[in-house]
């Protein structure tokens, strides 16, 4: 049986774990959830690294809010390098979600892109664990998280 | 018993490990406490690797405060990448606490604003190696260190 | 026999993987191609771990499309990144083509871009792996991939 | 016998490995020196690695000049991202010190800056090697290297 | 006897490689060449690592040449980061020799400015893998590659 991780942060103002957790159990069976919570996005790599060394985890779904300010971008930029550090080290995926503050300009709206991008990107963990094909079919035709798809320049 | 290491700096014009020792003694008990001193925060990531490797630290706290200039940000962006690479490496978590001079105008509200961000993140650092569950019952809950709390957008 | 793995995304609105299959097969023979597909191209670094750790590859080809928003440039400088980790740490080579949506105005110019792009570096990857003599007698002759070659300043 | 290593280049326009190894001499005894040059500050990384594991150094001090132009701030970023991960994977410290030429207006000045600052982070190498509780008494005081200090915000 | 490696891109519009090679066969002897091409300069660490492990380099010299445009300078730094990653893995030194396209105002000027670099870049190779202590005589005295030496602050 597999193991997903799914690894949040206290700092985020959305419960992005609770919504990816049933995106992920509502997607299928087959596998096992860890769950890890961290204070904030600079937090989630080390725990990633832990939920595959300890915890055994075959993919680890990494969840967090960054704040609107500058210095929040900074820190974003510096957990996702830990996060590649981190995947690449281990060899094994780290789904990263982040949805920044700055991104909504009112809470609801905030709350919403939250948990499609949370729901959406567990959608993508699950797929990328068991069922690597379906990836594999939808290559290449703009697909996005949180927003509506882009879609492929050209039809197929 | 697990250890803890508290790693800060002479740069710093706060004895932010001071605050963050008195917090962990507070915290509760059940660990032994490994103290190390740099001179600056890029000594940080090195030293928070030796207390891993040789004082066999479970958690490290690195207590820093980047000066007001340009060139601060820059320092500090790289010692918190070598802060994450040292973390993922020793597969240990290293709670950063910095607070840039720049943040306040008056040197008393540094030394508060210093004293608390050091305080909280001393007790998250206990929370994480102690009562990870703790953190989980807090995900997403718009947590903040130094400041007030944002809160959930959702309460729940 | 060598092994080539092509790796690309959902995110991508062109099926530049598909291209470089094809330009692949037209380069020559002795090679199996391995496929992995991924959402976004953060994922991309450990993909190309995954590809050389469990696929045994020999070479991978990264293939992405990154947005036009200014975000979407740090993600592409953050995959660039792990594509270098990850590179270096296996030592095998990792080529990577990305298409900035940006970089067209019209979708059709995209399109051929990337197509474009997708099977020059294909091709490289190719001559890469069973021609690096080829690479060698056109050292320092200002080829480019997806745009007319720059040319040597100095003809030979 | 402890090892230090001092590693400077040719680049710099100040002899600063000579103040530093006078400045070490006259701190204590009880160590034997190494000398490396490089051409630049890019260079530096690779020679504190081989420092640490060819000359067998207990500590590295890395020395450098980074000119007055925008690229070579990009050149001293690059170069201390490098010195961050060569002490973390080696697990030594390298005491990283740089005067950027554009910090003082005339030679002299940075004749004198470059001066004092070697001498103040070879004592502080000396004293993270020999008198590690030294730096522990002053933590969160405030101290500067090649400036006045800044002191601490709450006298002790 | 040494191996030095030589790597280069098809990308630059100079033969930098040819300049390098003729340099270091007039610097001396005692060693044997090794020649990789690759496309552009993200492709050289993996060929450095590449040169270090497959071909036994025991000093590699990297060759390139960014275009003029702000992506091509945002591709030089990943590039120089992952020949900073690959130099202290492998312990062994990566000569980064790059000239960017922006540097001169014609092609004649960019020409002998790479030819020079090249050059010089050589003999600093050269030196450092056979006479260092020669590079130690020359230490701070503010020695430049491509450019007329800045010379020592303070004649000694």
């Amino acid at each position: 049986m597999k193991r997903i991780a799914v690894v949040d942060t206290t700092f985020a103002r959305v419960d992005m774990a609770g919504y990816a957790v049933r995106a992920l159990r509502a997607a299928g069976t087959g596998f096992a959830l860890v769950r890890r919570t961290v204070p904030g996005i600079k937090d989630l790599p080390v725990a990633c690294r832990q939920a595959m060394v300890e915890d055994g985890a075959d993919l680890v779904l990494a969840l967090g809010m960054p704040g609107r300010a500058d210095y929040d971008r900074t820190c974003a930029h510096e957990a996702s390098l830990g996060l590649q550090f981190a995947a690449v080290l281990g060899g094994r995926p780290i789904v990263e979600c982040f949805v920044f503050e700055g991104e909504a300009d009112d809470p609801r709206t905030l709350e919403t892109l939250a948990r499609r991008r949370a729901e959406e990107h567990a959608l993508n963990a699950y797929t990328l664990l068991f069922r690597p094909d379906d990836l594999g079919r939808r290559a290449g035709t703009g697909l996005r998280q949180g927003f509506a798809d882009a879609g492929p320049i050209r039809p197929r």
